[in-house]
């Protein structure tokens, strides 16, 4: 796999994750043991499997870290013990861009984590969390599980032997937190702005400086100055980070992120030497917490973005029409681009495409036509 | 509870559910001796247990029948067989308008089928499929997981003896087919049309003749002019019933179910004589299903459409704005009216309409802005 030089500002750091210490790890015997050779034999299925999740949230964060634990506590609850998985917040047994490395050399099982942190990997990664201009979360899920998307996916994961699922949707996202009015496609030259996956490039392509931060470091960058701006996720999100302590501008509505997806995934040999009720176990799991979060988020967010416009005097803003239709404009310019980076990016690329104009043709009939005349604001 | 008078038009037959044969049941012994007495005792759980789903679609039919046989397999799979399911169609064991009353006395384990099929029960089962002018599948897995929902649905379905869990979701449906154009709010009058739930009330206040059929009736119904118009699911399930070849006027987009969840529900006394994992691994079962027949759902109906249009004549239609604010206008009165029917009633819509609420304010900025951006339709 090649990786283009225009993707390089966005590359997350892949220091070796071998040099981890696994030290007071349980279960480590195991569970690496089985990654690095052949999966492991039948005798060992019969006992309980202890594994261990790394993920890229702060302990328990709302939506994304409790969301992990969930997803542990159901495999174990559903599997009456049989698999148990300790969940390790970011930084607590690798740094949360690291997971990716992590488990693909065994180092841990399985990480929770948004697939576009590892666009260093393949740009290909970042079409299973979410691209601008993209899919919704329902878009989303009719290419992975019926247009294609999933067949892909695991091809591009089995490359760093390693398998996914979706498990848990953000839905459409905001805009971001700006310390100044975004007006004009000039207002976003020069900014730092935190914004990681194919999003960051296009504020790249439109002269603005993005960075990919893991969420436990963003609240400090903007609070030194050392960004100017963050998208996270929404309302909900945002509030418990307490951006709106340093910034106040709130824009509304995401191009980047208009249905992220988060995924836990496996080391595959692991992940194949569980039994196969076990493996329907995992799958169900992953399932229901992407329909449960996906609730979570949208339930969360009318109330919290009350809370940040009444109580903490936040400065809710819809973008331009200029400023919208230049990331259009250069979020296609930006995909088509990504599709070269190499061949699976290519046939990644082409699939998602297809299912998208696909889902568009018939969102606009149905859900858009709908929630419009609702409103009043067609028909 | 009591009946109001503006229901009986549209309550389901409910023919007792006593009567009817169970002979060459298997295990019919062991599953409906448990649901009428007390839970079945520790000792019986030890064992394997087969149970018995009657459903309310075809054998098969795409998505319905099909997420019905795939909610049985889940749960034999991920059980390791412990609790296995056979899957009655429509007629086979009870008349789909008759699986209510079949799984609350016991004569079946548990029905698939959509809620809103019961409102001669109670009108508040209707919240937990669609209401006209409601919730889109988003909005009311918001409602049912996070907003209070399931704790009123599981209120109001225990005193039927049943537990519920929401296992499907079509998405946005579409307005229906019409023997002829529908220009005004005129053109609906004397029509007699399938349409089962609120929205056949709605069509009722704007002097329509509505009728609530089960999905096997309605082709020959149509065909043989008992009725002039239906609706349906969308084009998928539409194409696959045949509706094209009697009528060619496609409306779009449906007032009446914006987001029609289907419903896996037990006999509670069978429910609760599950073990805990096996509870737990029916409700993620019902979670998969529900998370991936909605992506099934809109990922065909593109294509599906395209099939309608181009190979079957059918005239697709937007509903004009005279008749959209009409069907708008009464939805609003006939959700005010259902829910003085019962106490239960009345609290299921208070929670239902401030979720409601809720979500619009959010959907608004979030899902609603972006496709409209997206597409132009507006900034």
């Amino acid at each position: 796999m090649k990786r283009r030089d225009f993707l390089t500002g966005a590359a997350v750091t892949g220091a070796a994750a071998a040099t981890l210490a696994v030290a007071g790890c349980d279960n480590a015997s195991t569970t690496t043991a089985s990654t690095e050779t052949t999966p492991a034999s039948p005798a060992i299925l019969t006992g309980k499997r202890k594994l261990k999740m790394v993920t890229t949230w702060q302990k328990n964060f709302p939506g994304l870290g409790t969301s992990a634990e969930r997803v542990a506590k159901r495999i174990e609850d559903a599997t009456d013990g049989q698999v148990s998985i300790k969940v390790y917040a970011a930084g607590e047994l690798v740094p949360a861009f690291e997971c990716f490395d992590a488990v693909s050399t065994g180092t841990a099982d399985c990480y929770n984590g948004a697939e576009y942190y590892w666009q260093g990997k393949s740009v290909g990664f970042s079409f299973f969390t979410a691209v601008p201009f993209g899919m919704t979360a329902n878009e989303l899920t009719a290419w992975i599980y019926h247009g294609g998307g999933q067949e892909l996916w695991d091809e591009l994961s089995a490359q760093f032997n390693l398998k996914g699922f979706l498990s848990a949707n953000t839905g459409v996202q905001m805009g971001g937190w700006f310390n100044k009015r975004i007006e004009s496609l000039e207002d976003l030259k020069g900014l730092k702005i935190r914004m990681p996956g194919l999003g960051g490039e296009v504020l790249r392509q439109l002269g603005a400086a993005a960075v990919s931060l893991p969420g436990p470091d963003i609240y400090q960058a903007l609070q030194t100055g050392a960004i100017d701006a963050t998208e996270w996720v929404g309302p909900w999100n945002d509030l418990a980070q307490g951006f709106y302590k340093v910034t106040k501008y709130y824009y509304w509505p995401g191009f980047h992120e208009p249905g992220a997806a988060l995924a836990t995934v496996f080391n595959k040999d692991v992940f194949e030497s569980l039994t196969k009720s076990q493996q329907g176990i995992i799958q169900n799991v992953c399932h229901t917490e992407h329909d449960y979060t996906l609730a979570e988020f949208n339930h969360h967010n009318s109330a919290a973005l009350d809370t940040l416009l009444r109580d903490h005097g936040v400065i809710l803003e819809k973008f331009s029409d200029e400023v919208f239709t230049g990331f259009r404009d250069a979020s296609a310019k930006v995909l088509e681009e990504a599709s070269k980076e190499s061949e699976i990016a290519g046939r990644i690329y082409k699939s998602f495409r297809e299912n998208l104009d696909n889902s568009i043709r018939w969102t606009r009939i149905s859900e858009e036509a709908y929630v419009n005349m609702r409103t009043g604001s067609e028909g």
